[in-house]
This record gives structure tokens, C-alpha cells and sequence, in this order.
């Protein structure tokens, strides 16, 4: 059965063109344009009576998944997701750390000095915060957002930063490198929209309870606008052992690689809830041939406003580190997913 | 253990006051105003000594609950949610339909007059709709508000719809009598926050993976900005056997009796996915006392644009009224939770 | 695809004969005997140049589910079960109730007494009890065997009781009108062959976090014994609220309405753990046209051996009885199961 | 609150003499005897009153959970369960393998043979087999055990093989040097009973859904027959993606440590159902201080008569193995637990 069809263009075509001869025949047919691309896509299939009846285009097919741009029968080559000089999806993991919320001067730059050094690649930290509790600690908003463009600035790490409101895209692409949506947003729409639009690279949450394939058809929402800088991140599902989202599927992994193109990185701080878990965890992450970790420091963890239990200290990401560049001497290739 | 106080002022007295001289050492505390009432509302507990220092107040009271004012420890009688003519709360059930998106005027007309002729309450509709796949109907957005309006018009039934977007509250509150929050967006706080402002009465569905205790705290978002006029809605979580969150949990509305003072309605089209199982599963929340009920109507599910699979028909929605109004003859009143 | 087969003989032909001309190509065969029927049934397919090597046989089919015998592919029409003079399938549904636990001779005869005068149709009680821990209740046994037959004497209800040991098996049956395999031991596969081959009537219950597919394949251990004399029993699954197997999937039984041949019986005392749900939900599953409903009644709860939060006192079984009385003249037939 | 109480008596005392003391006041205290040690012990808690009016006992001690026996409460120092030479709970992981099924002579010994001259320290292989279904390979029963038996004659390494029923626990005690109660059979009382009075060291699984309180009562049923050499084995949990109970949940080691003083090893093939995923989940338990592995290896998966999917060949146990080695090169401990 198929679930979504593409019509690539040539170059110079009008997509317009194409919609208009396919929308009373497929309503859901829409026009996507990357630079130098263009694309009708829609739900359902096109059948060869209704193709024939096009213009000349550089292919047209039907797809299976219900996320046409997303999947690897659309693209067969994984796409690279670039941040200033970092690339995603190249081979090579990408290291992402630093703390759950921007809290002080002092906190995020001492922290960003430490991981820098450490060889650690992109800085993270939260300056607007989604938390269950109204009366917890909401973030410093804009003044955080000048921290992290500090501790870029001293450290050379680009930025990635959440995003909540749809009014705050653009104020908060004013300061990052990449834009988190956080597992709670996954499906936002509307924010989606507005981050697709932004052109900025994209680090999409799954949300706890969602199927793999409603991940994909999130990142979906993005590519119509023609984003295709995207990141996926898993962070823990539920599980009947404490339904809170905290348990790591690193099954995600295995699937993602078959299903999608884009690359995909793991969060075991979110994904196990437990300081005491994230270092053996993302070691099987990055054997398992992860794009890339995301792990939660705080200079010291017991003070920290938000996540202290999962954070860790200096000392721990030294011990990850130390433990990553190891385990590559030992294995210089991620693992093979064969049958 | 508590997990939040609750300083409550007497009238006329300036909670700024208590505010600074609380701020120090409670600084999760922030000040709630409701028409002719005041609070100062926090996380952790207050200790005697400190409330000692404070100039006299009206009542003072540490919760156990980490949703203060949603808790029945603050309010321990129930909450009466007015729409118009309509109150959420009083022991009679409010019925609410309609169909899953507004899709013609045609469409919404004619359920409407139908629904109004048989003792329907409320009306409810999407004009905004949050879809899984960017392929899928997005909804007529404000020509479907408009839609709504003219089915007042026409019936005089209040409208219930869905905002997604904080920047659109206004727009839909000047057309809707009640704004819905949807399971999506339990914990898009900015959305939270911008419906709990517009002061209009709210229907706040419970995200499919979210506790008991995590929903409270969504509604805690709204409370804090004074906004006292909110409804619950149990719509189905995730379970063992198809984990899509479908599987309607009226176990919550028995825990929920005992620890808010809030209405809760039941919705159980989105709660099994299956018109089939719509009416029986109403009838078993009517017997165990809800507030109200949700329910999918269109003029012709296997037309619909979205949720065909789970809206009643005509003919259905006539069988769970006359079935509820013998129902109502055989058993007067809800039944007791007695423990 | 095919996951079974089937072939069905002649009166009079020996099975063994069409068992060794497939046994080399399909070496999951194996005989199955009935009163006055026989089949050959196993896993996978027989393709046709298969089947026209073998003798004439009076029907061979292949079947889509893992559970050939179980599937309405294999049988069209409703499974009718005997117990006594009671008859499980026929369209009325059949109300069994008693004590989780035979506790004393009082208890047992005086709730029996009762249910029977409310029009009770089968007694259930437990005498060996499977309890969580070593500490609880173990039940008495033996003795709690011999109630159960005074009860049977005194009121005339045919009992059903649990068996927990394949080496009790004939023990209980020698007292039991119908033995019942419990939730924790569905895949208790020795259990379920003594069973089988006791040719006693059985209710086997559903584990709290097996797949509709897995339930109806461990009836299937029971049916390959020539036991065709089945009821199945949903009390409840995990789901992301209380993770502890409580949550009633009323959706399994339709389900298995579409997939099974087999009658299905609902008990929402485990189903809820709840007393104050019971009644609702019972009638829910009278509303989807349950075959049957199993509830759990004791005459003083708060002093019940077991599970006394969940059972009805004599005055909830007699609202829902005479709930059911009343649904019954305003719902002449159980709903419908349209697509 | 208590959940359980200890009275360990004076070396010589009679236990009965307590029981007799106790039996009125405390209807679930038991009599608990091991080699040269008894206590008498039960749910709930026991007053110091009634402590008073006991003969003197060597120490008696209330407990929070309720699974007394097998509570940290009660044994602070970690068991050491030997079978043979080996030892679980002495700080060095112990790595169990072998087939699934025990399927032929050539299977078992080859594999045996790779295995043991790789350091593997235990085989495990079933000879019963439970199977989801009835038309699958059920295993060779005795002639499995036989098998085992010549494996252990020649490699040395002890077995380990699962026993289902309890009329069979004799039979298999006979030939295995430890008895594996499986995930299927964790709540099948009789057998643990059974199991437990062998006195032959047991490997207990976690059933896919129990809680871990569930799973340690499970052990306490083991402990009250005075078997205290249990190795409790985490194999996978129920979760929202796929729901068939393959999540691993690493997060029990971590639990388990706090709460009980037996050791646990994990089962990274079922836990995962994927070869791919076998590796690096085993290193992460690895990294967490496991007191062993079990894992699947076939000689040639891709005809193994179950679970060839999730077992690894020769060439993917010998990886493990080399990743084992360096691991324990570069972290000569295993991981802290700090809070």
C-alpha cells in the first residue's frame, strides 16, 4: 500500500503547474521548494493514468510511509545536517553537552570553557524552559539567550537552544546555530511551521508516547517548508516499570536507520532520568553508530534548578569522553545493522 | 510531604506585599488574582515562622498536592464552570457534540439543528486542527469560526473549538464561548498561558501518555493567571494492546473526584477510536457521574475529513440521548465513590 | 499470508494417514481429535500441489491468523459453550459471581444463597489462589473445594474455579463444572495441556499484557487437545496511568468478535480494582454485547482474604442486576458491530 | 509503613515455639529454615509489645518491603550464589550462553565447544520450551537434557536450563546445575514452590510486565522454602513502541542494587529481540556493574528453530567477548551507584 507519493521537478519548472493539474484528483497534493529543487507531494498515490497526464518530470513515485520527504525510498543517501562546521550524519558522532537551564553567567560559561576543552563539539542549554509545574523555574529568556551567544563566542561551540512559542522563532534564530523542539512540542504544529520556515538546522524531540512513525511525520512538517536540516533525538518512552518517558529506546535507532535519512542522536540524560545510567548508555548508543549524543552538565548537579538527579559533573563527562575515545580506538567503525 | 502553599489575602490588601516579603525564601511564590479575590501561590511549603512575619491574611495553608489551586485540599467544593446558560458542575451532565472539523456549511448546519432537537447543550468543532501528517486537512481556520457563529446563530447551543496556536487566542476567542485546549497541547505552555489570560472558560484534554498529576498541573497554568473556568477531559491513554493512547481511562475520573475541585467530561470518541464502542462507554461514565460528555457527530462518517472511523451518526447520537434519558429515570443520581 | 492450516477429514479416516505424507514437508503438523471430527492442523501453509497429493479429505483451508482452530476463518458461526444447563454464545449473557476466596463455609453458602435468589446463573470462587506474595492468603484448597460443591447442592449454580498446578488438575475437575486458567498463568503451556485434555468447559483469562494475537494463541494449546468447550475472560491490561493491569480493554472484545469463534466473558472486578466501577463498566460490556460478565461478591468486602476493595457487597450485585434487567427491556439486542 | 517482619532465632531455638507465640496475633508469620539458620517471618509488622513477650531471639526486625527475605533490609552484604566454581554477586560479571533450543548433538556440542574455549563460564539451552504457539518446536524434553549433559561433560562449563512444570522439577534437577524459571512462569506458584525445595540454584526472569516489588516477592516465594541461591535475570518490559515486552530495562540493575541483596545478570537477546542490538546493551550492563550476561548464540542463527533473530553467531559472541576484555582493561571497576 502506498501512504505518499513525490513529484521531483526539473529545474526551472513551475510547480504550480503540476499542483493545478493533480488537485481535484488528489487534494492533499502541495508544493515544497528547497533551493534549487521543487517538489509536489501529497497523501494517497498518484496512479500512472493521473502521472501520464503531467508534463515532463525528473521522476515521480509513490511511497509506502506516510512521511514521502522523510523516508529512504525517496532518498536513499543519508542526508548531513550542518551547524557552522559540525556535521550530522557524516560518520562521525557529534557531541552535544551542557546544562539543562541557563542560570548564571558564571554556570554557563565555566561549563562551556570545561566541555570545550574536553573536545566536546556543540553547547546546549535552555533559556526558555517547558516545566510540569508552573512554579518551577521557567528560564532566563533573552538574558539567557546572551549567555549562550557569550559562551559561543568564548568557546567557539555553536548553540543549540528550545523553542516554544511560535512568537519567539525569530527572536530565538537571532541567537542559536540550531533549534530544539522539545519532546512536549513534537506535535505542535504551528511551531513546526514556523521553525521550518526559519531555514535553521532542527533538533526535533520524540515525544514519549509517540510511534516512530508519528516522529517521522512530525519532521515531515518541517520538510514541507522546505527544511531538510534535521535532527532527530530520542529521549525515552514509556514503559510499564515507571510510565514516565524515561525509558531509552535505543530500538529507535536500529528502526530510524532503515526508515529515514535523516540523522538521529541520543539523549540519554532525558532518556534514563539517572546520572548513574548516562555514561553506559550512551556508550551503547555510539556502538550502536548514533549520530551524535546529547547529554545534560552542570557544574555541580545537586544545585541545579532543573534535572540535577540526570546531570552530570565535570568529572562524568570527562569519564564519557575519555571512555568514547577508547572504545573507537577499539572500534574504529560504528556497528553494521545487518539482517 | 507538601508540594505547594497557598497564602490567601483579604480584600483589598496588596499581594505584592506579601510577595516581597515572602520572595527571599519561598522564591517559587507568585501572586494570583481573581476578580475581588487574591493569593500568593507557590511550590515547597511555608513553615509557621514565616507566616508569623507576614502581616495578617484571610487563610494560609500548606498543600500536599503539587497543583495547589486545582487541588480539592484548597476548594473542597466543586467548581461550577459556566458557558452561557450552560454550568459544568452542578450534577446534571452537559452533552456536548458536533463534528470532529468543520468542513461546509452544509455540514455544520445540519448537525447543529439536528443536535439542538435532541437536547444537545453544547456545540463543538474544529476550525484548527492538529494532524498527524502535514497531507492531512488543516481545517477551514477562520472561515470555520465563522461557520461556528452562524450555528449559534441558528441553535443558540454555545461553541466549543480548539486554539493551537498562543497567537490566535484572540481570534478564536472572539468567536468561541469556550476554548479547547487539545491532548496535544496539554503542556504547550505558552498556549496555556495565553488561553488562561483571555479569561474565557476552557476544556483541557489530558495529553494520552500525561498523569493524573501532570494534567493537574497543565490546569495549574491556567489557575495561576486567575483563570478559573476550566474543564477537564479524559480522551484515552496508552495501553499494552495498541499503544496509540485510545484506551479511555475512567479510572481518572474516580481520582480525579477525590483530589479537584475541577468538572471533568469524558470523551469517548477519541477514547476508543471506534463509533461502535462510543455509546456504551458514554453510558458507563454517566453512571459513574461525569460532568459532561464529548461526542463525534457527522451527517455522514464515511464522508468525513478527519475522525470518520469514531464519529457517530445521526441515528447514533439519537440512541446514547434516549438511552441516557431512561438511564436518568432508573438511576436518579450518580453513583457514590465511596471508598 | 498464512500463518495455519487446516484439513478437516471424512468421518472415518484415519488422521495419522494424512499426518505422515505431510510430516516431512510441514513438520509443525500434528492431529487434532473431537468427538466425531478430526484435522490435521499446524503452521505456515500447504499449497495446493501439497494438498492434491494427499487423499480426498472433506475440507483444506489456510488460515491468515497463528490460531487456526481458534479463527473465524476456520469457523464461521458463535462457539456455543455448555456448562450445566447454562449455554455461554447464545446471545443472553451469563452472569457468574462469588468470592474472590473460599474463606468459611458461612461466607460461602451465604453469598451463594444470595446471588442465586438475584438470579446468579454460575458460582465462582477461588480455593487455590495465586497470590503475589508468600504472605497472603494461599486459599484452602481441598477444603475449599468441598464448599464449593455444598454450594453447587444448596443453590443448584455449577461452579468454576481456578486451577493453578497441572497436577491438580484432575483434582479439581473432580469438583469443578468448569476450571479456570488464571490471568498470570495464560502461557502456563503444562497447565493449559492437562486442561485441554481434562475435556472440562474452561474460562481462561487474559495476562495483563498479552496481545489479543498471544491470548487466542494460548487458546489454541487448548483447542489442539480437542477441547473446543472455551471462554475467554478480559480483566484488564497495562496502560501509562497505574501500570499494574487494571485498565479494562472493553475494545478486546470487539475484536474478538471479528477474530474469534470463541465466547468472551468481561470481569470488571480485576478490570478496574475498583468497586465503585464495577457496576458502569459491567454495563458498558452488556451495551457491546458481552457473553457473559464475571464479578467478584462478598458479603462483608472490608473483611474479605482477598481483593475485598473490588468486590460488590450483596447490594451492588443487586444494582447491577437489576440495571441489567432494565437495559435489557430499553436494548432488546446487544449493539451491532458495523464496520 | 512496614510491609513485613523478621524474627531470626538463636541457632537450636525451635521456630514453632515463636510461631505457636505469634499465630493469633500474626495469621501470615511462616517458618523459614536454612542450613544451621531459621527465622520465623511474615507480612505487616510486629509491636514491640509483642516482641517483648517472645523468648529471646537473636534479632527481630520490622521491614519496609514486602518481600522481607529478599530485602537489603535485612541482608546488607551482597549473596554469592554458586553453581559449581562460578560465583554471581563476588564483583566479576559471569557470561552465561548458549542456543536457545537445544535442537541437535552436532548444534549443542559445536556450540559448546566455541563457547567455552571463548571463556563463556556457564551454557544455557532449553529442552522445554515454552512457545507462544502449539504448532512450534516444543523442544526434545529429555533427550534435551541428555544433551546438556554431555555439553557440561565436555567443556566443564555447568548448565543452566529452564523447567516449566512442576512435575518435571526432579527430572530437570537431575541433569542441570541450575534451574531457570522463566519469564512466562515468574508467577507460577506451584513451580516456585517446587523450585524453591529443590534447593538447586535458580535463575529467575522477570516477567515482561511485573513491577520489580512484584518480581521480588516472586523471589520470596523461593527464600521461604530456605532456597537463598537466586539470581534474579532482567530479560525486557512492556513499552509504548512495540509492546511486546523486549525494552530492556537497565534501570532495574540500578533499582535492584539499592533494594536487594541478590544479584541480577541480564538477558540483552530477549531484552532487545535483535542481533544488532545484542552488543552494545550488553556492555552497557556491563558498564553498570551486572553480575553476569545471558545471551543467545547459534551456530548458525539463520536455522536456529527459535529465536534466530535475536542470537548471535560464533563471530558475534567473540566480539562480545573482545569488547568485554578491553572494557574491563579501561574501567577496572564497575560503575558507582551514587545518588
Amino acid at each position: 500500500m502506498n501512504n505518499g507519493f513525490i513529484i521531483e521537478l526539473h529545474p526551472g519548472m513551475d510547480p504550480l503547474d503540476i499542483l493545478r493539474a493533480l488537485k481535484s484528483e488528489v487534494p492533499s497534493a502541495r508544493v515544497v521548494r528547497a533551493p534549487e529543487r521543487a517538489w509536489v507531494v501529497g497523501s494517497g498515490s498518484i496512479s500512472p493514468e493521473v502521472t501520464a497526464g503531467l508534463p515532463p518530470v525528473r521522476r515521480s513515485l509513490n511511497i509506502s510511509a506516510p512521511y514521502p520527504l522523510a523516508s529512504r525510498e525517496f532518498q536513499a543517501e543519508s542526508t548531513e545536517v550542518r551547524v557552522g562546521a559540525i556535521v550530522f550524519g557524516r560518520g562521525s558522532p557529534v557531541i552535544i553537552a551542557g546544562p539543562c537551564s541557563v542560570e548564571s553567567r558564571t554556570q554557563v560559561l565555566s561549563t562551556a570553557r570545561h566541555l570545550a576543552a574536553r573536545g566536546c563539539q556543540m553547547f546546549r542549554g535552555g533559556a526558555f524552559k517547558p516545566r510540569t509545574s508552573p512554579y518551577s523555574f521557567q528560564g532566563l529568556a533573552r538574558d539567557g539567550l546572551a549567555l549562550l551567544a557569550e559562551a559561543r563566542e568564548l568557546t567557539g561551540m555553536p548553540i543549540v537552544t528550545e523553542v516554544l512559542d511560535p512568537g519567539d522563532v525569530e527572536l530565538v534564530a537571532s541567537c542559536a546555530d540550531m533549534l530544539q523542539i522539545g519532546a512536549r512540542n513534537m506535535q505542535n504544529f504551528p511551531l513546526l511551521r514556523e521553525v521550518g520556515r526559519s531555514m535553521k538546522p532542527v533538533l526535533l524531540k520524540r515525544a514519549p508516547w509517540a510511534s516512530v512513525s508519528a516522529w517521522l511525520q512530525a519532521a515531515e512538517y518541517l520538510l514541507v517548508e522546505g527544511n531538510f536540516q534535521i535532527v532527530l533525538c530520542e529521549r525515552g518512552i514509556v514503559a510499564s516499570e515507571n510510565a514516565s518517558g524515561r525509558h531509552l529506546d535505543l530500538a529507535a535507532l536500529v528502526q530510524l536507520r532503515k526508515k529515514t535519512h535523516l540523522p538521529v542522536v541520543i539523549d540519554p540524560s532525558h532518556g534514563t532520568g539517572d546520572r548513574n545510567m548516562v555514561v553506559p548508555l550512551a556508550l551503547a548508543a555510539l556502538l550502536l553508530g548514533t549520530d551524535g549524543l546529547l547529554v545534560e552538565v552542570h557544574p555541580d548537579p545537586a544545585a541545579a534548578l532543573s534535572d540535577g538527579f540526570q546531570s552530570l559533573d565535570f568529572a562524568g563527562f570527562d569519564e564519557l569522553i575519555w571512555l568514547h575515545q577508547r572504545l573507537q580506538q577499539i572500534t574504529p567503525k560504528p556497528r553494521r545493522n545487518d539482517p
